[in-house]
């Protein structure tokens, strides 16, 4: 099994684990034959949830841990004291090259801190960025970043576009994606001075990157660009404002179909139609936010999701291992004149 | 006609004027017999469409005016500038105690800049913000700041707490609103220092504000809060984020039932649930910006809005004036006391 490629999995975390853990690896082991898991976690739990499914029993190794690191936990404290968790033992796979990279759906905080202590980050990359799909009216769109930076400075947000831009690429498989800053209107000279700053770095800087200037909220999802680029409060507020719409709008639509015996009736014929609706939006599909600039690909599920979301996390790490993420960040950073991710700064006097 | 109420109506501002203002006004005459207008603009466009409605025409006085206030001209431009603009002179005829209150569908920017200007903020306000409603899964939210202030110190967000909190009471008539502070989750502990500090001093400055805390962006529109307070950077992405949502699921319903024969027929049995759906979360119902803080009414509607919207846009102006929103917001800031609105500084030494 030379070829087969390893991802570790922290069975333990999030609201369903290790359930829907070790049933997503399961789903992805049906349609990746070639993937094998490291599973984390209560050995006791594990075993017999893994014996069920012959295949992923003899392409899984089971790691047994006694620790977990939990939901209300701090980073700091997280990172201090859960040395031997799941969580923390399953990046320290990665770190020692068992695995090609980690998936889990527990507390984000903790795994960014320890990710971020573990791996460290990939040569000219600052900070990390939590990066996600989204579902636009032309296609997906990657948003970064999502929370793990509350305040970013002109040069974290080009670095979060070069990221992005690589990201949308690769992964995406897109030539040439489209980036765009985030901000309160397309003027030049709208929104903070840091937001403008990094708007003339990306418009003068020389950057292989094809940036279309600021763009608001609602073109986001109105698939003005490929990748959005925001600080890490905004991305979050945006992300989950999103969210709360669409949950909105599926409780809206589900009480209209309610309503009256008529409107249950066109229920039953406009299903499929209404079906198809969920399937393009459903959260399960946009599953799986990337750790981007780290160095091993870590990928957080969100913590409430079923086995199929998931699988879609684990298929995102199994992506951003296959097409090489890393290594093309390595490389375009590399080839990349410092001079040019930040603006000149007045020469010292001699 | 001593009890009528006069709204001045800046006749040149949007996409659609001067259209559209005066077909709203006429809407909003037919419901509210007692309300009459000033209108400024172009007396030679304005006249044959005022003239379409005899009622209107009654109780309309058209001011000409022959500049206009365009979408691109900065707000300081146009404070420099446009002082004869039909936008300046109806914010004018607001100052001068003709009109109770003024709408406006033009340049948020400039309206924002003269309002503050030929008005003046209320006592006790430093910055006016600017407010919305939007649908929720439990009636209707109020959301401040919406773009008049990208950034924003605790006390400012105080503020703003205060008169969301106030005109959730007055205008929306809930007896004891809720009140959240967005942010990144909902913990103590999260989030930018200045919003840690306004939430300190929401929960303990003894403020009549029913404070439950941090809300994230989900909440909005899951409706856990009837006011939703934050800088005007992130409400504007967010507020923007949900209208660009709202039109990705509009979209994505229409391509759905235009995908197949069966999906077709449905559509036809569905419509009237799915008008209903439309009805709930139609944006002209929610169109109207409210420009709180300042000494007089002032509202901003969307600028494509149609006639619908910008007679809501109408009403929002007149409930306010109702309702007496700035002189409950004159009471209660009066009588708190101003070490309630920040942390007490050190006291300088004797």
């Amino acid at each position: 099994m030379d070829t087969a490629l390893t991802i570790a999995l922290d069975a333990m975390g999030g609201d369903r684990a290790p359930g829907i853990v070790v049933e997503g690896a399961s789903l992805v082991r049906q349609r990746s034959p070639n993937v094998r898991f490291i599973l984390f976690g209560d050995e006791k739990q594990l075993r017999p949830l893994v014996a069920k499914d012959p295949q992923l029993l003899e392409h899984t190794e089971i790691r047994h841990t006694s620790e977990v690191v939990t939901n209300d936990m701090k980073p700091s404290m997280a990172l201090r004291n859960a040395r031997q968790s799941s969580m923390r033992l399953a990046i320290n796979a990665v770190q020692e090259g068992e695995a090609a990279g980690i998936v889990s759906a527990g507390n984000t905080g903790a795994l960014m801190a320890m990710a971020k202590f573990v791996l460290k980050t990939l040569t000219g990359i600052d900070r990390p960025a939590i990066a996600t799909f989204l579902p636009s009216m032309r296609g997906d769109v990657v948003m970064l970043d999502l929370g793990a930076n509350l305040e970013c400075n002109a040069s974290h947000l080009v670095q979060f576009a070069v990221m992005g831009n690589i990201f949308a690429k690769t992964v995406l498989g897109l030539p040439e994606p489209v980036v765009g800053l985030l901000n309160v209107g397309e003027e030049e000279l709208k929104g903070h001075e840091d937001l403008r700053e990094a708007a003339s770095i990306l418009r003068e800087g020389g950057l292989p990157i094809k940036f279309c200037g600021f763009i608001e909220g609602n073109d986001i999802l109105e698939g003005a660009v490929d990748v959005a680029v925001t600080d890490g409060f905004t991305g979050n507020v945006a992300l989950k404002a999103t969210e709360g719409v669409s949950k909105f709008y599926t409780q809206v639509l589900a009480e209209a179909f309610r309503s009256s015996l008529l409107s249950r009736l066109s229920y039953l014929l406009a299903r499929p139609t209404l079906r198809k609706v969920r399937q393009r939006v459903d959260p399960r599909r946009y599953n799986g936010a990337m750790m981007l600039g780290l160095n091993g690909v870590v990928v957080k599920s969100h913590g409430g999701t079923d086995a199929l979301g998931f699988a879609n996390a684990i298929g995102v790490a199994i992506d951003m291992v296959t097409f090489g993420f890393n290594d093309k960040i390595i490389r375009d950073f590399g080839s990349l004149d410092a001079g040019n991710m930040s603006r000149p700064k007045a020469a010292a006097p001699a």
